[in-house]
């Protein structure tokens, strides 16, 4: 298995790594891979059961090899390959197989590759490398005779030892249960799950060729499970809900305030949430056939009240200043531990927060977007009921988060809701008689083409979601019905009856059904403040970082994916920036939670560069109020309108305790 | 802190440690005495709130010190001091609060050391030194301030880092669950438990001062738990019960006989056993008012079947041969995984298993008893329904199981029951007229004093136990009722109507009362049976390691402290010794539990010596046969009756499957 040079020995080059050695004749090609340390994939450990191991003779230009004396040098294909490769195998051949018998090159295919590379998305930022914590190790175990020391388990110890290189062994207590019944239902085979090189978290008798994991993004309004296969990087099935907990509050800080209120609640809104999760994971084992045992690693991301939830920990620290989490770093613990059902010897490794208000969800997002492995200077923005920024390149990376509030989200706003089907998602206004045209999610159609409301999906026009908002303002503005301090000018009254006046003030009816969509001042002003407290916070980072100007711009989230950046632009959510050069980035804290699943090199990527991000408290940041109000004006920060930011409360992020809440009932087994 | 040469620098000497080191005036007593590594105990850290450093000022011989100008190099003592010390506190000093002036001798008395000895009982082999495994830790931490990085986790560690000199420190998921809410209770200061070093196993606010640890024999007749004070080494409180898997089977082969004839059923035993440990862990909190959560690590021996059904591992493996093992080597998990209740963050060690009937009970003797520290030849043997064997010295030590059978439990006896109140425990018979006089547990009398009948338990006379069977067979034997192979001696009906026939043979009445006590044929042989699988199995382990003789035996177990050795010897149940080198170790199981919790370093010392035992499989070694063969007679082993031993089966270890057994209905919550 060593290769040693020597004339009679042959050259084995393999590509693409284009490492190369001499090899006795007679060794499996397999052997000479594992001796040069060649990627290069294998479950059963050579026993010509798994057919992982293909590799495919080819010519070697640096040695001056072609295909036909490359494939004379083998050894001829015999029973077990045809099975696997069928009869008229051709260049291809089993690693574990063919033994070298004279100079050849060969070539190992990316699907015979372990550490292969799952292809971005369009939205994401990079390929993801396969580097799973937990790799499936076939054994065949020598049944034991009476007399002789150790137990089962010592007996598999030593063999993952001997045939797959392990150093020290521990073991699942699950596992080491199940170990004796395995071994001999599969007659003295079986293959071990081994995680991180050093523990043996799951066994099954004989050979096991597939394990899964799920990686799980815990948002405050929904929940979303990924279940992937942990050799192919393969997405196999996902399934997401809202989060039960929406019935203690929408917001985050209101959940808080509830728990603060209800001292122990807190037990409950875990409880509700641990529930909800483990019902998707029963949704995606359902729709592949993929058994609970199969899956035996989980990866969590989540805003820090979330992951705080998620652990059993209480966030009412996190609902005041000065907003103390628990724990900054990541957690690596038993699902068990966390009333998750995957396999009992199963782990749940949840990424670290940055700040008390920047959380996993967010470094989750860092390394899905991997700036720091940028030149240019990056603005990530994940706007969820806070916008979280990132900001910087390979150089230096800020953090903070901005208290938006839940309006960019549909809420506290007169017509707002989700986006869901039913919501306005689109607006554009005729400059000149103010007339609105919109589209609905669940409708291809305008408002103004034939057949629209026919088009329309039951329950009609309900609302409009946060990426119509934008739109409708911003056309508003542009229209001039709205002016540069958010003040709907009632002069438009004289052009168009679609404004009118209310005991609250003035507004701007879009849609004049049931209910009646619209547009009001308080809504401006909601806008105006998550805006201005958005844009506040980029432009504090760049002060920080000292930049005028950023490179690109990255939208993460649903709201990232929705919204039209010449909108947000003209509002003046996010700095100015090259129009191409701002982009969706999707659910980038769900990717985040993918690599860490699929990529274990990635986990303490992660949690170094977390700890080198400077985190900014914005709320500790006095310059940060300045930028604010300067960014209260429509579209641009100006001078002129300070009394105006002054005027208007900066939305709060403290929670407050609520004297009563009506707490609606619990129904077990019901999350959604 | 720093010991630093120099004629302006004040010498300390320490005892009895001996360490001396220059300090400048102005160093606390306490900190000099860990920059030169002088044991001494602190848990508050030096805030004199503790009062567990106290020292006192005492001459220094060598550094020529009298006591007078010792105390005169010490600042005064102030307040603090004569808190813990009273007014006139003489030469004690609070380590932590007396100042270094001049040249001072300091002792440290024993209550101030943390490696402290517990002084053993007369019949435990050796102290116990103090190192528990988890330590208690004082810390302050400062308020967070807005924008500080880091959670409370981080600042705790930081703290213990800083002012404990700990590496890495993990947390239990418990404890961070706990955390915030401690910190601010304690108002930023804490208690931290630190396990091995290396984790966070508990936090409580404020100063904390006592944990508490609890060693667990579970044995297939009985639970026991001894809960004792982790600094001080005390047993605070013991409790013990039946086990509670005595409903499905006396003796362990028929539990695994059960759980083979109804797979699945283990984990009924697994739940009982458990929940017998709860109750006993309930009792003696409830008796001394210690918290649960005050107890921080459980030690567990067992046989091997018991501690796989407590580690939640199907025994069935062990009921038939090759009797292998799930596991050999201990184990160490969250206490929680095993469904015991103590603090949640607490773990359990399990000490390993020698052999496939060598349990982790026998490794517990072997802690205990430490014959690998000596240079005698010790014989160990442990009676239950095996006799466990440890054979050797400080060179090479042996282990082989006997399987005995119950019949030294006094099971399988026709009036045979355990050793409670109401058994016959001694027996006595005239040579001449072969009435036997005897005592009866529960009462102090002999049967033919006055006043006998009165002072028995209630239920009067029972059955007889072990000890009774043992010295009412040596006592017919001495009496020539029974001969040497075994027979009652039919002749001595002409001389006592206590001899009498009735289907199955002769017997001897004991107490001719209801129940009718006696010794018939079938008794005789059990023993016999089990004596010479005792006495084969020692002499086996005398031949393999070379010698005729043992130095000393070692009786462990209750039936160790019951058996009068005298008539041990006249049956022929342990090899020849001198008498007075025949001892009761007590139960040298419990102890080695006790050890293993109190004294970390015997964990790793029992690992090692447990790896350098030679396992002898009885079953295995042709030559065991030929000693059981030979081991029959009465009292010695003799070349004279062959056919009687190869007539008589030897005693079974394997578990047969049963075709029905009636199952006992499970009361929840009533385990004994």
């Amino acid at each position: 298995m060593k290769a040693v040079g020597g004339s009679r020995d042959a050259l084995v080059v393999f590509s693409p790594s284009g490492k190369r050695g001499h090899f006795a004749p007679g060794t499996r090609v397999l052997d000479a891979a594992h001796g040069l340390g060649v990627d290069i994939d294998s479950i059963c450990g050579g026993h010509a059961m798994c057919g992982r191991c293909q590799v495919e003779v080819t010519e070697g230009e640096l040695a001056k090899l072609d295909i036909a004396s490359s494939a004379a040098n083998l050894s001829p294909p015999g029973e077990a390959e045809k099975q696997f490769l069928g009869d008229d195998c051709g260049r291809r051949r089993l690693g574990c197989r063919a033994r070298i018998r004279g100079d050849v090159a060969i070539d190992v295919p990316p699907g015979s590759q372990v550490h292969k590379q799952v292809v971005r998305k369009p939205y994401e930022a990079h390929d993801i490398e396969i580097n799973p914590v937990v790799e499936l190790c076939f054994v065949e175990l020598d049944p034991p005779r009476l007399g002789e020391v150790g137990g089962d388990l010592q007996r598999l110890v030593s063999a993952l030892q001997r045939h797959w290189r392990y150093g020290e062994l521990g073991c699942s207590l699950s596992a080491l249960r199940q170990l004796q019944h395995v071994v001999r239902e599969g007659d003295w085979q079986l293959t071990a799950a081994v995680r991180y090189g050093h523990e043996i978290v799951a066994v099954w008798p004989g050979l096991k060729q597939r394990v899964f994991g799920a990686a799980i993004d815990v948002g405050s309004t929904t929940l979303a499970v990924h279940l992937c296969d942990l050799r192919s990087g393969d997405v196999v099935a996902c399934s997401g809900s809202m989060n039960p907990q929406i019935r203690f509050g929408e917001d985050l800080m209101s959940r808080v305030s509830y728990i603060m209120s209800n001292p122990g609640e807190d037990r409950e809104l875990t409880r509700i949430v641990r529930l909800a999760i483990n019902e998707l994971i029963t949704e995606v084992v359902v729709e592949t056939g993929v058994e609970i045992d199969d899956i035996v690693e989980l990866t969590i991301v989540g805003n820090p009240i979330m992951q705080h939830l998620v652990l059993g920990i209480s966030p009412v620290e996190l609902g005041h200043a000065p907003f103390t989490l628990a724990n900054d770093e990541s957690v690596d613990v038993l699902a068990s531990e966390l009333g998750l059902r995957i396999n009992l010897g199963g782990h749940v490794y949840v990424l670290p927060c940055i700040a008390g208000h920047v959380g996993a969800d967010t470094a989750g997002v860092m390394l899905a977007e991997a700036p720091f492995d940028r030149d240019d200077v990056s603005l990530i923005v994940d706007v969820g009921t806070n916008a979280e920024l990132l900001l910087g390149n390979r150089q230096r990376l800020l953090a903070a988060s901005s208290p938006t509030g839940p309006a960019f989200e549909g809420a506290q706003i007169s017509s707002g809701q989700r986006a869901t089907p039913g919501a306005i998602e689109r607006v554009r206004i005729d400059r000149e008689t103010l007339e609105p045209r919109f589209k609905v999610i669940g409708s291809e159609l305008w408002s103004d083409a034939p057949g629209f409301a026919g088009s329309l999906p039951d329950g009609g026009i309900t609302g409009i979601c946060g990426s119509g908002i934008i739109e409708a303002i911003a056309e508003l503005f542009l229209s001039g019905v709205v002016n540069a301090d958010g003040r709907i000018n009632s002069d438009g009254a004289d052009r168009t009856q679609r404004i009118e006046k209310d005991g609250h003030g003035w507004s701007y009816v879009l849609y004049d059904g049931k209910p009646k969509v619209g547009i009001c001042q308080h809504d401006v002003r909601a806008i105006q403040l998550a805006k201005a407290s958005m844009y506040a916070g980029a432009r504090l980072l760049m002060h920080r970082f000292g930049v005028d100007r950023v490179d690109r711009i990255r939208l993460a989230g649903a709201f990232g994916a929705h919204i039209d950046v010449t909108y947000a632009m003209v509002l003046g959510l996010i700095p100015d920036c090259s129009l191409d050069a701002v982009s969706s980035a999707g659910n980038a804290a769900g990717t985040g939670a993918r690599i860490a699943l699929l990529d274990g090199k990635s986990r303490a990527l992660i949690e170094e560069q977390v700890r080198k991000v400077e985190k900014i408290e914005t709320g500790a940041e006095s310059d940060f109020q300045d930028y604010f109000v300067a960014a209260m004006t429509l579209p641009h920060e100006s001078d002129s309108f300070p009394e105006l930011g002054k005027a208007i409360e900066l939305p709060q992020r403290t929670a407050r305790p609520r004297r009563s809440v009506r707490r609606a009932p619990a129904h077990d087994g019901e999350a959604r």
